[in-house]
């Protein structure tokens, strides 16, 4: 290990200095906005400043460089420092509880994928390392040996079940977890250059700074006091921030600055107009389940971009993900059983545009990670999800295992694209365009085959739907996707379309071909009524008077079975639409 | 402690027969339903012939007596070993990777609320353990100190992230998790008897057993090999079965039976007919958060029922479940910032009626275990989901702690019952319908405080709104709840809706009153467009001709903010109602 060699005295001092002053900024915005957590942002103070001015390696003047370590503020009560730190950052995850996630997918693409030396910093508060998604993330890091991570555990007590300071059941836990563990002051600039030092030196783990803190430190009658959590200072500020001003040495400009990225390693990246490699290529009527052309279709466009990465929570066999790894081994990350660090790995991989990320697993799991995906829609990331096995058509595995909530899900994440291709050809297509689309998109594929209905040369748009079948004097709009659409092709003469997003919904196309079939809708969905593609319909006529929306979907938690007996139990199959068509014509 | 004196000779051989005839049995029943992972059966056949055999104490003809030991299959691959074990057995809980948080709320009430000596055994995979929501549940039984909970770990490898046993590695991390853990050879009658009683005298901390085991234990050419995982044996069962056929030693009847509970200690408890101790008490136009009411109501029913509970996760001040453990400290489960486990235990708790339980958070962390309410809808639970601090109408803490998803949901929750009450009094009611509703029951309350609008004797029913304006010559109907109720009512002469559950919604009503406004609808919601009470309206509506539908909810990530500032900027305030309605005057 290279010799550690511990900071002049006079940066000693600095950094004390800048920790006062980010306490005192701290106070101050949340006077300000009268809403905030400063006795929080006080107990890391030290640690802010070592990190921000003595550890962390980056240019103040382009804090978005590739080449630049990483910092994630899990321990989002304490935003108003990281903000005080930091006054021309960039965008930065701030993710009560999802940062140790995130921050595993920044440092196993540093080190996998990038192959550079940029660091990864992770702060995580006492209170947030009780959820579980935190302990998925901390066997991740452990699991893949990301020694370019460091994650600091800020225990400031308060926020923990237990009145002490657990210091050694934190190491305890985190050995076991597979970290170099060490604990210190976390008031202690000293101490804390010198943990960061080790840290950067260990290989082959990740490290945690379990840092001994206190709430409200240097708050004079509020320090390590209860019930002073989540609130502004108030009255009480001014006193408090005379006394900071007191323990300050050095009022004129600063000294030092942050070390920068000692190489510049990580090469710019083009993520934009990603194709398929070769279109499409299945014969009309071909049975191609549409998980496979999935899979089939991530091959493709990984071949395209060597940015493509694929993400999977143990299922790489049934969704087809492995396609993409048996063609390229180094771009799939498997996340094993765990959700929630498998939606925020992926995060953090599509973080700064650095990967296009996919993540697959069933449909129905990916509502363990509903609030990894909502926070990742406020950050505003372009992750894509796919999920396979929706509905009651997988079948025997049971109502465990079958998406009927997915499209609720993910129509209720703003900014969001819903695919829902319902042949090879237009999940390919699907593919290919989730890849090139901001927001949070959703693919969701069927486990059974079914028939190729669009030619290979077949143009697709987000928000255009297509009409599969038709005459002239159709009396009846039929709208399904996926397993039903083929079930309402089978069922009766009247016009049927393939909506091919869910959201954006083709409301103008539903409209018109509505007025055309006498207004007169039957739309027909393997999941839930609540929140699926039906309610996508009825919103889309909301303002019309004059149509009728006769409605099919899963009414109660199925049983297990063979496919085409559940279909017609829970009354979507053609039989059934037949049904609704006769009752529809009535209307 | 006291001595163990383990089984004779006789029963030990007992043990190993009924470990292969339950092999037997899971490849038969897997060969029936052609679904199934008998290989995965195979590796827990002698922790199961031990647990159900020598170990429990139960009655087989009353398995649910509430004396009885209670078992959880978390790792719902093995099911049919399950059944197979004990074809009798009533509802149990097989949630893979849920089933140590069902377990810890089993122990928790057995220990601290039921206060008797059944104890709670919940089998666990190797595969699941990856899951954080594993380890939230465990680090609460460790908190917890649930003495009365064993929970094995069948360590197969083969569902395992590493090729090699990993014994230690759990061991170290369970004991890091405050457990006494055992490691064994889970194919060891004898130790498997040692270690089940050296948990049932260990005192003051959980037990760990972790078996090393083989997937396909004793199937000739399948034994500990890939590509086995998930599938029956097909062609290959005639053979293995030959092979276990040989193995057993005594093919007569059972010569064994397992230990009776030893004394009759849990209580019958009535759960039925919940009520208030005491009416809503307010003064119309009073200033009321429909939280503060959901805390007041909590604390009358459990006045009234000794069996009601509350759950919280580290926001009970703020949900005010605070009030319930203020009046009854006993019957307030504290499960810190781990909403998957909150959820589970929740669903243990309320595990064969034993207790009525409300579980409180803010509306939007519920996104965190939306899994664990979706299984335990599936596994018919009744537990009461609170959720506070709904839509942007929380203004300043911003858009990770709002909830504008949280209807969509609970609305996707198959047999759920979603309340939205609008004030303090109905939201009385709604706490005390919940407590006596079977399924989901979801309750959505408010941060600011809202008028009282209705007498306190004012009689609510499941699925019948109120009108809480109107005129005879009414053109528009507006619907709203909550904070947008209030909007409606400042808006514009109009009749105006309260629809007081979402789930089931008024369709009667809604029509009837549609009809006489002209067919116009207004609908207005602190809530994302997608899945929530405007899309229930339209449901509503579907069928009939002649409605148009204006609906007014959030579209975007929303910014922080004062409350009447983002209400009106995200489209939902008075102002907005107003613009609204003159534009369906014209449709």
């Amino acid at each position: 290990m290279p010799t550690y060699h511990k900071p002049e005295s006079k940066t000693i001092q600095e950094l004390k200095d800048i920790a006062h002053k980010l306490r005192i900024h701290s106070i101050a915005s949340t006077q300000a906005s009268k809403s905030g957590h400063p006795t929080s942002c006080a107990s890391i103070a030290e640690i802010m400043s070592v990190l921000f001015f003595n550890t962390m390696r980056y240019k103040i003047s382009a804090p978005r460089d590739p080449s630049s370590d990483r910092f994630i503020l899990s321990k989002g009560h304490a935003a108003p420092i990281l903000y005080a730190a930091w006054a021309e950052a960039g965008l930065f995850p701030v993710s009560l509880g999802q940062g140790v996630a995130v921050g595993c997918g920044m440092a196993y693409v540093g080190k996998n994928i990038d192959k550079t030396d940029y660091r990864t910093y992770v702060l995580v508060g006492d209170g947030e390392s009780a959820e579980g998604s935190v302990w998925e993330s901390l066997h991740f890091a452990g699991h893949y040996k990301l020694d370019n991570m460091c994650v600091i555990f800020d225990v400031n007590r308060l926020g923990q079940s237990e009145p002490q300071h657990q210091m050694d059941v934190y190491r305890k836990r985190l050995e076991a977890f597979g970290f170099n563990a060490i604990v210190v002051d976390g008031h202690d600039v000293e101490e804390l250059c010198k943990a960061f030092y080790e840290a950067s030196v260990t290989k082959d783990r990740p490290t945690a700074i379990v840092a001994k803190t206190f709430k409200g430190k240097h708050f004079p009658n509020i320090e390590d006091l209860e019930n002073w959590h989540g609130k502004p200072l108030g009255d009480a500020a001014n006193a408090v921030v005379e006394h900071l001003k007191s323990l300050i040495r050095n009022n004129g400009p600063l000294q030092i600055t942050p070390p920068s990225p000692q190489k510049e390693s990580a090469k710019k990246v083009d993520i934009s107009h990603i194709k398929l490699a070769t279109p499409p290529a299945y014969q009309l009527g071909e049975s191609v389940a549409t998980r496979l052309a999935y899979g089939t279709a991530l091959a493709k466009i990984a071949m395209n971009n060597d940015r493509v990465i694929a993400l999977d929570g143990d299922t790489k066999n049934s969704t087809y993900s492995d396609k993409l790894r048996k063609a390229f081994p180094e771009r799939f990350i498997e996340c094993f059983i765990a959700e929630q660090n498998l939606c925020g790995v992926a995060i953090g991989a599509a973080c700064r545009d650095r990967t296009v990320a996919f993540v697959s697993t069933f449909a129905t799991f990916f509502s363990r990670a509903f609030d990894q995906i909502r926070m990742g829609a406020i950050s505003q990331t372009n992750v894509n999800f796919v999920g396979s096995h929706c509905g009651v058509s997988i079948g025997e595995d049971g109502p465990s295992q079958m998406g009927l909530e997915d499209i609720a899900m993910f129509r209720a994440i703003p900014g969001s694209t819903v695919f829902y291709p319902s042949d090879a050809v237009s999940t390919e297509r699907a593919v290919e365009m989730a890849a090139n689309t901001k927001g949070v998109c959703f693919i969701r594929t069927s486990r059974p085959n079914t028939a190729v209905i669009y030619d290979n040369n077949e143009p697709f748009v987000i928000g255009k739907a297509k009409i599969v079948k038709q005459s002239a004097n159709d009396t009846v709009l039929l709208i399904g996707a996926g397993i039903t659409l083929y079930e309402a092709l089978n069922a009766v003469h009247a016009r049927v379309m393939d909506p091919f997003t869910v959201k954006p919904i083709d409301k103008e196309a539903i409209i018109q071909h509505a007025a055309q079939c006498g207004g007169r809708i039957v739309v027909v969905e393997d999941h839930y009524k609540q929140g699926g593609l039906g309610e996508a319909v009825l919103s889309a006529v909301a303002e019309q008077r004059n149509v009728v929306v006769k409605h099919l979907g899963v009414d109660e938690v199925p049983r297990s079975g063979p496919p085409t007996v559940l279909i017609d139990m829970y009354g979507i199959s053609a039989r059934c639409i037949v049904a609704a068509v006769n009752d529809v014509l009535k209307m």
